[in-house]
């Protein structure tokens, strides 16, 4: 039986799989090393090896992974081939950048409709997409079985957005609002709070510079 | 001596430090327990301790954390007091995200400069800030000694902007571009790979529907 992979091990392999999809796409090699990945993404080359044991692929000692293989694995382990469908609420700056952004499909992510409450945005074109009226949000879930919310709120929204989702079956949320949403149910939740990351800088900024104060 | 903190602990800090903020705005009480922060943020209390001796901050058994302590101690650890100055550059629906962002000064950050490289953006106003012309980069970072760099621009232009700035001599670069930088110099990274985050989401709906392909 595989072990459960580890969560800083599973945000280790999209690297790996850019890494390897951007080696294909320019080099005629059959095969990619451990340490030309460690190279590449200043990762410990044993670290690496041990990642990958997790997704059952075998390296040749001192040659290295087949490449294609390498990537098929990690975009199949990653759920890179499903095409998972989403909706967004929150049509701001950034609700829009994310409905903009060209990179998601290769990764999976296709999102089908845009949701807000603001009269001025409801049936302005974003990406392609009509800004639906929040109002429906539940009926348009329900109807085309969407798996993924994406929450681009402001924070005091956030969370009876999360429950309409939840309400309409969805089964994963992708929280961009700065607040800990509270859920009972088994529901996947990935926070990301950009201010919070932050913090790795300022950190690191206040570690090296104690100084400064 | 205490020990380097793990990353994983240190990104739960920010966490401990919202509850804890909210936690002594909403209730006139003087300690905070590890359960209750566990209850918040679904984490193990045995963890929640553990993080916690990081920031050599002691609990009193069976009553807890001191509230105030814990949210001036955090706070200070993680940099927030200091007033972090950054300049932004790539002013897109996502630079415009940040720029117009409320939440960052709470964390120490505070944007000062916004550049772009469009002349249908410069001298426009963003969240207070006139966008200035991307050829004074170089130039705004050394007068005003900035330490942090925030890239927003396609993937294409991120290695030159994070070579500009760091020709400048900025300490630590906020990379939002989906692209891994290539940089010797003794810098601070942070990349915020959007789409790599998704990877979370997309492993979990195919580990738990397999039958879905």
């Amino acid at each position: 039986m595989v072990k459960k992979i580890p969560k800083p091990s599973l945000a280790r392999l999209p690297k790996y799989y850019q890494v390897v999809t951007s080696y294909l796409n320019r080099k005629n090699e059959k095969y990619i090393s451990s340490s030309y990945l460690s190279d590449c993404l200043n990762i410990d080359d044993s670290q690496i090896r041990r990642d990958l044991m997790y997704i059952e692929i075998g390296g040749i000692p001192r040659v290295g992974y087949d490449a294609k293989e390498l990537r098929d694995v990690l975009a199949d382990y990653l759920g890179y081939f499903n095409l998972n469908e989403a909706i967004l609420v929150g049509v701001g700056n950034l609700g829009t950048a994310l409905a903009e952004y060209k990179g998601f499909e290769r990764y999976g992510l296709s999102i089908v409709g845009l949701f807000d409450s603001d009269p001025e945005k409801i049936g302005n074109l974003v990406g392609n997409l009509k800004v639906d009226n929040i109002e429906n949000l539940e009926q348009v879930i329900k109807k085309f079985n969407i798996k993924i919310g994406i929450i681009t709120t402001p924070a005091r929204y956030a969370q009876q957005i999360a429950e309409k989702m939840i309400k309409a079956n969805i089964k994963a949320i992708w929280n961009f609002a700065p607040v800990t949403l509270d859920i009972d149910e088994d529901i996947f939740i990935q926070d990301e709070n950009l201010a919070e990351n932050f913090s790795f800088i300022s950190h690191y900024l206040k570690e090296t510079e104690p100084e400064k104060e």
